[in-house]
């Protein structure tokens, strides 16, 4: 029989360390040539559009799937992400995960590879600017992969920073202080997690601490980006999920026609070792998280997986 | 909130007359520019593919959505068809039908909505030649729009036509009968539902009686064909629901490429009156169905209204 799933079952059900695990197979598997991610494919109307981004891990996660969202630009209740698994081998249908959450855990434990594989195996202190859901999931997989000690945010809400240190410290069993501002939030930090919505960039380059991580997760163009333009030439080692999702943005992404274009490697290749994420403890390393398709549809299944174990 | 629907609840809560009506109304859409229905999406891997047909019919139905089924050529229990369906209004999501008899029941309902558009109006006797979901949806779409007095199926296999017959006279409250040959099945019907899998054909295009109108819902490639390729020749008027879904096979139309060709019409244009469907009561005249995309996201949206009906 399949499943079908919703947020409540995810929040139940989620294993950040699992999920990472599983996202390094689907890295593994692109390095090797078995995950099939095809452009994204759109629905569209005057009104709005359906965005589908199928993929498959057909060596090692044995998974066919997709997920669709809409575009429309309302606040109505009732938006859901849609996640569909299937057996690759078989083509029988998994089931379906109905909901917004599965879609920010998914890139949560996208960037807890990213600090696995590039941030410094000792680092200890977090900054996060942002204290949305994406925020949440980020440094729930910073934790995952890291002995954090402490964790700085930095909101320009103050009742929304407040809250964020109050939920994460009792979810994560880390110590978390809101801040007042970035600088104070990236003092002393050895991973920077950026998970805003801003257009303009929330720190400067020169305020981070040599050998610092950082995961941009939030707007990266060329016309609105959270992080500063200087920020790609401060860094040693920039990596991305796929350069090709990366380069294929109609609003180009913010490091696209600059020298440091060329730079851009693949975290797949970091994670496979055949590319060093640092060569030294004071290098600046950066992460732009751009979602590698087929990622959803392995999340899924790894929560459907613990479904059954609990089930 | 949403539904989550199975063939159970789409047995439950079908009524063809409803169902034909909005396929109708869908066809009125299209002949009018409001239904979105781009060709088919594929996500392939080597051991088997997903396809999507993805569609929106925006004026008055108010919905879009998708079809996705996968292709793996195996026996197994557990493929399903899923139909998402959105508002095409708001983007928000409606619901979701897991299962492979929705497929059926559009199918069905677009024959009904042919045989209402071009059957003779006094149209008594039906021949059913297959016994399979697709013929029970094709004849209780037939019943739904016509005075049907006799029905008589025909199937090589013995077993399967009594069960048919038993089953569908019960279903439908109408004369059943099995017979044993396919001329027999033939002689007298006003109507010809032809629901194989048949890659040769079932019957010759002589034994038709004048002003017969024929559904073909199975294999109908130049390669293999359920019907004679004569029948387009015998035929005063011939229609699709979509043109350019049936010249866009990779392996062609039976009729693609004969002189035939070039007067296959839309049925929509029938539906909404701007061609005849017939000039004479003699008039033998044909409907090859292909399966309008974004007809199974008004088909699911029926039954989802259906759903809140009932509750």
């Amino acid at each position: 029989m399949y499943h079908v799933l919703t947020d409540q079952d995810v929040e139940k059900l989620v294993s950040m360390k699992m999920i990472v695990s599983a996202i390094e197979r689907t890295y593994e598997e692109q390095a090797n040539g078995t995950l099939v991610a095809p452009p994204r494919f759109r629905l569209e109307t005057e009104q709005g559009d359906l965005v589908f981004t199928a993929g498959a891990a057909t060596a090692v996660e044995k998974v066919i799937g997709f997920r669709v969202y809409d575009t429309y630009a309302n606040d109505l209740d009732g938006h859901q992400q849609l996640v569909c698994v299937f057996d690759s081998d078989t083509g029988v249908f998994k089931g379906i995960v109905i909901g917004n959450l599965l879609g920010a855990v998914r890139t949560g434990a996208i960037g807890g590879v990213a600090i696995k594989a590039m941030a410094r195996t000792d680092a200890e202190h977090v900054a996060v600017i942002g204290t949305g859901m994406q925020a949440r999931t980020q440094l729930e997989a910073a934790v995952a992969v890291r002995d954090v000690k402490q964790v700085r945010v930095f909101s320009r809400n103050p009742e929304n920073r407040e809250i964020f240190a109050a939920e994460m410290m009792k979810k994560l069993d880390v110590e978390v202080i809101a801040v007042d501002s970035p600088t104070s939030c990236l003092q002393g930090a050895d991973i920077v997690i950026c998970a805003t919505n801003s257009g303009t960039p929330v720190f400067d380059a020169e305020w981070l601490e040599p050998g610092v991580h950082i995961n941009t997760v939030g707007p990266k163009s060329v016309m609105r980006h959270e992080v500063p333009m200087e920020l790609g030439a401060r860094s040693s080692v920039i990596a991305t999920d796929s350069i090709e999702q990366l380069k294929s943005y109609s609003t180009p992404h913010f490091l696209v026609g600059t020298p440091d274009e060329e730079r851009i490697i693949q975290l797949s290749d970091v994670v496979t070792g055949k590319i060093p994420a640092r060569k030294g403890q004071d290098d600046i390393t950066l992460f732009c998280s751009v979602g590698l398709a087929g990622t959803e549809v392995v999340v899924a299944n790894e929560i459907m997986k613990a479904a059954v174990g609990q089930a």
